[in-house]
């Protein structure tokens, strides 16, 4: 990894990733971003990611943050709030080790969605956009099925997204908002 | 491409799209798929790619049916329509030349998730996930950019449909579904 990313700054650093690369190996069954990973695209992925450390209670994304990594769980427990207009957060996800987050934000540079709280001591694999960067330049068929598994996972996500946004205005009735 | 989508015999071919390059390239500003594409990329990935014109009325794209490849619409007009549980077909885009369709079907492999009919004389350029693969074998780098983008395009559709399920959850107040 480049430079480590300032909004981690209150999280242990343990290194970079390559003395994981076991671990992380091992949570492929658990891990959409890895599934079609063999263990030399681990290890070689291994050395463009850093690994931290965050107690229980540490905030690890923070909704309306910028930030341009993403984060792969190794160890511990997330979970996902975010708010809603009364200010109240609500919890959309708990997240387990293997499972990933913050994709979109590493991509597109937007401000971060929701909270991600450690909610027990919890590893995370950190890899930034320049680290994807140069995996694509110098190892690009690495790079691309890095990508590939990003472009599966969100266009997943967004087929369940859809689909509860479309649940939520049929409810409404014919007459409800995005009916023609 | 490989061989013809099926799905697309309807349609008259018109031949690989590598004479339409320039057209293509003339979209650039309107086309979020290839806004950082060079002329020399586009002309690549033409070869790749195939055109079909689909008359007033007809679909390029059926809801529920399998396909592997993506549209994108290079001349006309396209409307996205799902049906909701009246099984009444609802407006959900309406797609201009330059954008992109079905390219959640062609990564995953799930059914298509709505229905897009040519509302105009229309001419769509294909690409399948088979040419996309030769893509990223032959030219890696192109397959990152093609890919790059797809994941940008994903990450922004998910955030503005995630936005508009939150909306819609916050409207049933502090008691509504996927409120914890």
């Amino acid at each position: 990894m480049s430079d480590r990313p300032q909004q981690l700054a209150h999280l242990e650093h343990l290194g970079d990733a390559t003395r994981f690369a076991g671990q992380i190996h091992a949570l492929i069954p658990k891990c959409p971003l890895l599934e079609n990973f063999t263990p030399a695209e681990v290890r070689l992925l291994s050395h463009f990611m850093d690994v931290f450390r965050a107690v229980e209670g540490a905030e690890v994304i923070r909704e309306g943050d910028g930030g341009d990594f993403m984060l792969l769980v190794v160890e511990g427990r997330v979970e996902v709030r975010k708010q809603d207009r009364w200010n109240t957060p609500q919890l959309i996800a708990v997240v387990e080790p293997g499972r990933t987050l913050g994709e979109m934000s590493m991509i597109d540079g937007e401000p971060r969605f929701a909270t991600c709280v450690a909610v027990q001591p919890t590893l995370v694999a950190v890899l930034d956009r320049e680290s994807l960067a140069r995996i694509i330049v110098e190892h690009p068929l690495l790079g691309a099925k890095i990508l590939m598994e990003l472009v599966l996972m969100l266009s997943q996500r967004l087929r369940a997204t859809s689909d509860r946004l479309m649940q939520q205005l049929d409810e409404q009735g014919p007459h409800g908002a995005g009916h023609v």
